[in-house]
């Protein structure tokens, strides 16, 4: 079946995030990241910087209270965590924006949220610890932690956060259709994998 | 860097034997499976029957007895379990073909045993539950169990043979360049994705 949907999940540091802006550029597709937080954000009433964080690294078992108690307000948050009730309008948006046009969404568990669309082909883009290591630096540059614990830090919060509310585990080959090495592989050839395939009938 | 080996790991009912059996036509390389086993059956005087169905699908707690007592006799199995000893050799033997000459090797943690060599692809294919119970009833018949049961039993022996020989987890993105879900890319264009890398500088 013709796709017309792309998920990227990817471990941070392998460039998934810009292998799926390419890939919204070169297929004409919107591209779902920063502007999925902005409406996350605005359905829930989050803080933009709230949604960032906990959308996809918030801890399976909450740390954050119950804030409107653990009954909640009834029609409001019904006794839910902050970071469930976030999972919750997140899934909802990421459903919609699904249903609504063609696009590329990155993490954020999409890829199990849309598992059962036959039009969404589903990407997961990892790469070695040095060649992350040196990328997250030329990006982001140095930091009291070394790059490597930062790295650890980031994907066992993802993978965490992933696990709980998929009962999967994060970058199981089976979860994706297709997993690569970007430093292996190289950006611009993954890039052109996803492509052809997205397009191919 | 140019490839010149190409390890095949896959779930059973996959094809990912046909994918590595069609690679190696392909791109003109010796094909290592049954030949493999052949090998180690020499290198270790085990029956090929035991080599077959023991080289990726023992027990990682071994359940077999120390065949000669828990010293061994020295020289010979210096007191390890004829898996242990069968996991050895095999390994020896995959280090020695991958020196050898540009081949693929289907299965048996080859993956794994042949990481560090930077002229190796290593591959990963899957496919969804349906697809492999279809494909192996088509293949190999039915049978009292069940098509899914049969997929599982398999996948669970491959899977703690490979955990415990390995320390890694089986069918995690992170141990291979490239997993495909053969099911939904179709082994043709999986044949034609692995094939370019391979053959990319």
């Amino acid at each position: 079946m013709k796709k017309r949907i792309i998920t990227i999940s990817r471990e941070f540091g392998s460039g998934g995030r810009s292998i799926g802006k390419a890939l919204a550029d070169r297929l004409n597709l919107t591209y779902y990241d920063k502007e999925l937080v902005k409406k996350v954000a605005l359905e829930t009433g989050f803080d933009p910087q709230f949604v960032e964080e906990q959308g996809e690294l918030a801890p399976g078992k909450s740390r954050f209270s119950y804030i409107f108690g653990p009954q909640g307000i009834p029609g409001v948050m019904n006794g839910l965590s902050a970071t469930d009730f976030l999972w919750t309008i997140q899934r909802q948006v990421i459903l919609q924006l699904a249903e609504k046009e063609p696009c590329v969404i990155v993490g954020r568990c999409s890829d199990y949220i849309l598992k059962d669309r036959p039009d969404a082909l589903h990407v997961f883009i990892h790469a070695d610890m040095s060649y992350r290591a040196d990328r997250i630096v030329r990006l982001y540059g140095e930091s009291e932690k070394s790059p490597e614990k930062r790295l650890n830090e980031k994907d066992t919060k993802r993978k965490i956060n992933y696990n709980y509310y998929t009962q999967q585990d994060w970058g199981m080959s089976q979860n994706y259709h297709l997993s690569l090495n970007s430093g292996v592989i190289g950006p611009e050839k993954c890039v052109q994998i996803i492509s052809d395939l997205f397009l191919q009938e």
